[in-house]
């Protein structure tokens, strides 16, 4: 944004831009707290991501009224107003990946009775870190307007949904091997989804901030990574 | 918005409005057709879902510039800005919902080899009619400023809520009783949690129609349905 000179605009998105940037940092936080709660089973840090919810949704709640304002007040056309646009998709993004890493933390208190799958918690770990880490990147590219990072967080979602993929055929196998599984199994099956879900939404961020840099949605089709609607029997 | 004098402005809404309709439209009928292929295992209808949702999409697309243009072009503020904004938002729940009737779509090709799992194909068609008519609903009252009838229908939502407790405690038993139905029942236990969360975009809607007409967001609490993240064992 260095080519403007600094206008009363620009000053009303910057503060926009921080609340997005403080919105990110919660979600960043709730998706790593998620994945830890669930491997050591700990009901208080479910809790906390539970709570962190609330103050994610009451942000976005905010960005949206600070961004109506700055239309209102501003209206900014053009490249401006197509950034305030983009303010509110990113806010309603963050918004949904709190919402999924919440979903996982109320599954955490159900399967805490339940007999641990065999390397699933730390599978789903490692699915959250590299989410997170997406995130962390995809949000530096929103604040420096990077549409080659934005490209490459884009290309990384592959790696999420192949690590989907692989535990979708696991749950499979444990849920057949023994029926006392199952119940664990699906609920393990929702969390790994919700964190792949929260891939796509980094994912859209990333084409959002592709858009907003260079004008048009990238043309290149993302490679589709989850197949497991085509999952017949697991090997 | 009849007590308009009718300006370009109100012009320019009508004719976004329109498109809203017509997506709203293509939705309505992808969810009937998705969980029709599925009871039929019609795989041309399948795919004929699968061909909707790139309309969806485009029609989005659509909407999204014509709304840009509408602000650039007539700044409008308070009440009209908040229209402008609620059609975005009405746009983006109509293409996830869309988003998730190509999902079901997609796992139909993959059920079609697979025994049927006892009554569910229709319990999961009276879900997708519940909320094809929800939908319907909420279409109406966002073209006629009905917060009457948006806040009916978000009362509604309980009720597919409680269908897919009552699926997802069933798939859990087909899976224990015979694990030669786990796979089959992943798969249509996915449909379901679909059409539930088709349910809550439709929520949403009505929420956004409520604001938009009332200015304030419906103060007493949506009573949580889906109570599965809580299941332990089936009874």
């Amino acid at each position: 944004m260095s080519e403007h000179i600094s206008s009363a605009y620009d000053r009303d998105l910057e503060e926009i831009q921080a609340l997005v940037m403080r919105m990110g940092g919660l979600v960043e936080q709730s998706i790593l707290s998620a994945a830890d709660a669930l491997a050591a089973r700990d009901l208080e840090l479910a809790e906390q991501v539970r709570a962190a919810d609330k103050a994610i949704d009451t942000l976005e709640l905010q960005i949206n009224d600070e961004a109506a304002r700055t239309i209102a007040l501003r209206a900014p056309v053009s490249k401006d107003l197509r950034s305030i646009l983009t303010v509110l998709r990113i806010a309603a993004s963050l918004e949904r990946i709190g919402d999924y890493a919440k979903n996982m933390a109320k599954r955490t208190g159900t399967l805490v009775d339940m007999p641990p799958i065999n390397g699933s918690d730390k599978a789903l770990r490692r699915m959250a870190r590299e989410v997170q880490l997406m995130l962390k990147d995809v949000l530096d590219a929103y604040v420096r307007g990077d549409a080659e990072l934005a490209e490459e967080v884009r290309q990384r979602d592959h790696e999420v949904d192949q690590m989907y993929n692989a535990l979708f055929r696991e749950f499979l196998t444990f849920m057949m091997e023994d029926p006392r599984n199952i119940t664990a199994c699906m609920h393990l099956h929702f969390m790994a989804k919700n964190v792949e879900r929260m891939g796509d939404l980094t994912t859209n961020m990333a084409e959002q901030v592709i858009y907003q840099v260079t004008g048009s949605m990238p043309e290149e089709a993302r490679p589709k990574g989850d197949k497991t609607s085509f999952v017949r029997t697991p090997e």
